[in-house]
């Protein structure tokens, strides 16, 4: 059951309607069922916002509980918006080398013999890890993704959630519509809202021509989003070029996989022309700063795509290429590539990655009414203690949370309502048997490479 | 007093002789005193050793106490080879600035009004984070640096300090031979060898032409080594080259900065010549990615010093621009920044990075004993607890200590024999009161601004 929760005293730090951040001294927030019903710095407010809807309600639920900000920082919890959940089973396995061999000797022929089991095993342990970080939702591309939807209404977790939707035999590729909707009517707006559908399309180089349309006007006809790669690498514009003569941008564009609301990822080798398909398009474009470096992808513009107008969130990618799921990492590491790509050291701004991490990933990945703390919002919310050492003296609490701040230093995650991690501990995942699952499932897997 | 203990069936990465790290699995390590006096992985001879040494010093001490390794990592400490230490007063209160204004508007004005009293507390904060994280050692530059000495002999942390050597006046600059004697002879081999002595020799930018040639007869004369910053910026490179003719290391060189002992700071932008005398003198190079990254200071070829020759470690330079002195940080970057930079994923190592982050570090503050676990070395050691999600699977332990852990995983720090974090908990500091010293002493000084 959700709680009723009067958060008191904190340092307040939340996107605000106009694109920027907001910092609240002394605040107080009021939660009751899901919803934030309270923001400001009177205390006698907040109470009686929680007693007038706890009467509205007709509950029975006396009181509430308070919790207490001193060296507190109260955030929106991160939208994780490019990540493959299940790659936990491979982390530091396959690094330090070259795509082609990370890619063909060591993922793939592992990915072969994952099970349904290994799926929601690794999904958990994945959940575990990003709310521990303060991560309260994510945009993943996998297989067997029923196994995750599980673990995520189970853990309680929110998310947009790729089906595969389509099948492939000798005779080729072929879209799924009755897979696809079964998986919608079964997850779509399941966990009251938790769940958000949407349909893989990995990737330009990854169907043949003549699938692109069908993948397409599948999704149109199921009525879900699309999660998409786009231009990760300069290997995938020069084979697009060759095959399509237009890039990837311009390609995708073409097959209308852009008229659909989508999650692009990665967006590193863009032209002028590639953002502005992209800004005229439904899309929200995810840097992943940390796989992109460590793959040596290349260095995405985040400052170009948001001139042109192009709505830029945060993602982790999977737990292979990075090696692990801290948005605090991907904040650091977004600000500093970008600072350090153009020596600039006022470009890119802890603001900025802030607003990319939280309200920009969760409009993209179609929760409106997440990434923001204010009177109606869900109640999607961490807690930074920055009582230690590495975030002391705390300074300016922007520049704390990008600069200082580290997963480490969330105390509590609440998602819709629901304390997921209190007061460092995880409420819904029985972290030792998913450890012990994943140990063994990990060495199965690893062996195949 | 030194603890008696037998790490037992750890996994135990370290350097070796060749220059390459060993992973030792369910491996033993004893310690007596402040010496390694075994590694392997035979428990009877642990024990053994043990007990010879025991009665070899003719010590009343029976027994040993045991530490159990399971599910964690025992390597060496970090040796953060360029610091600031102080400079954690102004933690997150000047970001996303260019370096001009960074400099003369924020940090500057704020340095005249620093008392010794800050210098002190601000010297323990410091040590109190990097001790969380796993640092055992600092090289650090700044001012008043008895207080930093003194703090460190009261915590027990191993340390290269600058001792200023020279005063200004109407008259200009002047050598002080009295005082960086009279430090000298205070704190150099202190604390049973835990303080070496060195000479700021800032910049090749900070003092006229003629008093290098001073600095440098003074260094020779009081026998210590040099700390200096060089070829940070394009500036520095740019006027040195309109002042001398030359480059920023070659300036130096011809004044004598490297015929010491010498740590040189950032080493950002070099020629070939340039690293071929660096690799010719007693010179480390120390890499800062995040402050190079932060700063937009540009990117440091690693590979090209190692090809060369150069000896290489690592460091976080000043809290002001970082903004933290998370080791484990800077080894993720220093590899990502190599690989993004040069498009080339196996390009630096976590092997090499952690190299460059313990050994190469010891080595180049002077600490030829510390840096790898093997009988006959300093007991300076750290354990990473890797029984996390943010962890799990742990797969490669070289992988998971520069690609998954943080400083927040560190569990117990050893330095010279003396646990100063014994499973989680700092033991030589009253972080209690140097919060709350701290935190006073930060509002005072970050008005100056």
């Amino acid at each position: 059951m959700a709680r009723t929760v009067l958060f008191k005293n904190f340092t307040v730090v939340t996107p605000n309607n106009e694109g920027r951040l907001d910092v609240l001294k002394d605040a107080f927030v009021a939660v009751k069922g899901d919803r934030i019903i309270y923001v400001g710095d009177d205390r006698a407010l907040a109470v009686r916002s929680l007693m007038e809807a706890q009467r509205e309600s007709g509950g029975t639920q006396i009181g509430f509980d308070e919790y207490n900000g001193k060296n507190k920082i109260l955030l929106p919890t991160f939208a994780n918006a490019h990540s493959h959940i299940p790659m936990v089973l491979m982390r530091n396995s396959a690094d330090d080398m070259c795509l082609e061999d990370w890619l063909f000797k060591r993922i793939l022929p592992r990915e072969e013999h994952l099970t349904k089991e290994d799926i929601y095993f690794a999904s958990l342990l994945g959940m575990a890890e990003m709310i521990h970080g303060g991560t309260g939702a994510a945009a993943d591309m996998y297989y067997m993704s029923d196994e995750t939807a599980c673990a995520a209404l189970q853990t309680g977790f929110r998310m947009n959630l790729c089906n595969d939707g389509k099948t492939r035999d000798d005779s080729g590729w072929h879209t799924d519509r009755v897979a696809l909707q079964a998986f919608k009517n079964t997850f779509h707006g399941a966990g009251d809202g938790l769940i958000r559908v949407s349909l893989m399309v990995h990737s330009i180089y990854m169907y043949p021509q003549s699938f692109y349309s069908e993948l397409v006007s599948e999704a149109a006809d199921i009525d879900v989003s699309i999660q998409v790669h786009v231009a990760e690498t300069r290997t995938e514009v020069e084979n697009c070029s060759a095959q399509y003569g237009v890039t990837p941008v311009k390609a995708l564009a073409n097959f209308g996989v852009f008229d659909r609301p989508c999650i692009a990822a990665h967006g590193v080798h863009l032209t002028d022309e590639d953002r502005d398909i992209l800004a005229a398009g439904h899309v929200t474009v995810v840097h992943n700063p940390s796989s992109n470096m460590k793959l040596a992808s290349g260095f995405c513009d985040v400052q170009a795509m948001k001139k042109q107008g192009v709505r830029v969130a945060l993602g982790t990618d999977g737990c292979a290429s990075n090696n692990n799921t801290d948005m605090y990492m991907e904040m650091r590491l977004a600000s500093f590539m970008a600072k350090g790509k153009t020596h600039n050291p006022a470009y890119l701004s802890a603001e900025e990655v802030i607003l990319m991490a939280t309200r920009s990933g969760y409009e993209g990945m179609g929760f409106m009414d997440c990434g923001m703390i204010a009177a109606g919002m869900s109640a999607d919310l961490q807690i930074v203690d920055y009582d230690r050492p590495s975030m002391w003296p705390v300074g300016d609490p922007v520049s704390a949370l990008v600069y200082s701040a580290g997963a480490s230093a969330v105390e509590s995650v609440m998602i819709a309502g629901h304390f997921v991690k209190y007061k460092g501990e995880l409420t819904t995942i029985d972290i030792e048997k998913v450890k012990a699952e994943t140990s063994k499932r990990a060495e199965r897997i690893t062996q195949f490479a």
